[in-house]
């Protein structure tokens, strides 16, 4: 058994959010194999390197406690304009800063839902690139969920059963994945 | 004479940000002949589009102001992690949205500055990318100033006449495609 | 009346590629609005830097020329891995060079087709990259064709009404930015 | 002893090629510790899929056959236009597709030289997206040669001592690397 745990983060705060439904249906596909924990970005201030200076904001605090905690994060990749959510953004500024980024040399996985038809493939494209700073390792694997509205319910509940086959799929390669690499 | 009204704003929320030194000594570069606003993004909240549907918050709405206003924008293309900051990402997230995004087929120019060697290439390419979600019209020109901590005073000031010059340079071809593509 | 002189070039060398047939129906949607060639990139060696110093070759000399001639450039994105193809990254690589680069400053729009769900997108993303260090000028708007094996026929001819509108309307807006920033 | 097998690709066909000069030099260095085989690209013709329907090419077989005896690759990303040189996003065309693409699930490194400041880190950045279409794995370090033209000779050969410090640093990580992953 494998017991991984692994840090789930929605890019959005919208209550509805198809990106924190996907993280929520992964951690119930993954009941038994592996430990997941949500995560919130909702009270992680701007990025302020004057402020950083000084100490970081207990929110901030708490993130990148509970990134240091993970042996892998599982990201989703909420894409506004083409790219990552200035909130998810905002985070890794954060996360990413000495010393000891929690970040640093980090396994993760990379899902996203969208309505329009791309399943936020530009931003999954940005977060490799991003995450590259701190030698995070990508699981090359991916998963794009296009046309989320007709997926999900007004919770943000994912409904649709072929959708969840793929995330149990897309989740069994990243757990061998992670068997493969080690933990961060 | 041009006159046009640039908002010019930074990506950084530092004090002394090299991004919006280059912003400042843009202004007083293109005095009387282009009227400069620096905008500010302290204290714009997170996007959160639950919050959007109810109404834009105060510092959201008067940025969408001053950039509704603006014939074109120059950014400060603060780079962290190999991409745009959260902070500025954050605040085009707000400005994109409807009704009237204000960012919709505006005129822009990337400047930036590092403290290390490749000058915010990275942001800017992304930022690029970003605003083709509004169809803003990026003068395909730019600028990338290395090794900041050199050129610019502790407040932040730009001080070294090099970098001066080219950003007076590259200025005056932003003018020029301002010139060629009306105002957005 | 516009007039303007339009070298389309297809990235893919296939018989019945969707992205010259796109490129194809663009010429016919045109008629009468603008002069369209259409270039062939099979005769283009691969870029050698010495080779070029001794004088470029003939194939590429003539596109060179196409390029020289044109007012803007229509290109058909054809995306392989991800990317634009080689056969069109060489192309350009060969028509950047000095002296007195042909794509210098040149106006251009993208549209693509693949088969998968992405209609291009990646290989469009990257185009627009690559052509800013000509200071080449994109028309924002874009245009994706996914799902193109039911909307061409066997010969690469657009035989969907739908996607033929689309091309239209893209066309239309090209044809209005071409207005607006004047030829290359 | 770990006794990797590494195929080098330099992206330049330039006789006195700066990236292949990085290949060699990182050839000299490996000695002993992995074997290092140098491809060219020099023969590979530009990809067409009527061709490849009826067969690969001579010499496209025996690059998929070096692909497919490595352990890992080494890419030299010479860096034409803000992005990968044609040559090799041609090479990498026909290296992914099937039967049995050989680039699939392969290890691979970044190194690049460049004469200008960047050192190739726009190529390397498209290197990574395009690698991802056949789930090959990434070290996520990288090595920047800037200001190249001082730095090799006018064979190509690598003569300052610094700069291969650096290469052997990277190799150091990059080998540690392999280690972690296994061979593709």
């Amino acid at each position: 058994m494998s017991d991984f745990r692994i840090l789930a983060i929605p890019g959005s705060l919208r209550r509805a959010s198809f990106n924190r439904g996907l993280l929520v249906a992964a951690e119930q596909i993954l009941s038994g194999r592996a430990e997941v924990e949500l995560a919130s970005l909702a009270d992680i201030p701007l990025y302020n390197d004057d402020v950083r200076a000084l100490g970081y904001p207990e929110p901030v605090e708490q993130l990148r406690s509970q990134i240091e905690r993970a042996d892998a994060l599982l990201l989703g990749a909420t894409e506004y304009n083409f790219g990552p959510s200035g909130v998810l953004k905002n985070a890794i500024d954060w996360a990413s800063r000495p010393p000891d980024p929690p970040l640093q040399g980090k396994p993760f996985g990379l899902v996203g839902a969208s309505t329009g038809g791309f399943g936020t493939v530009r931003s999954q494209l940005a977060l490799r690139q991003i995450l590259l700073i701190v030698q995070a390792l990508g699981y090359p694997g991916s998963l794009h969920v296009s046309g989320a509205a007709k997926l999900f319910d007004e919770e943000g509940r994912l409904t649709d059963e072929a959708t969840r086959q793929s995330l149990s799929d897309f989740l069994d390669g990243f757990l061998g994945f992670l068997e493969r690499v080690g933990s961060g």
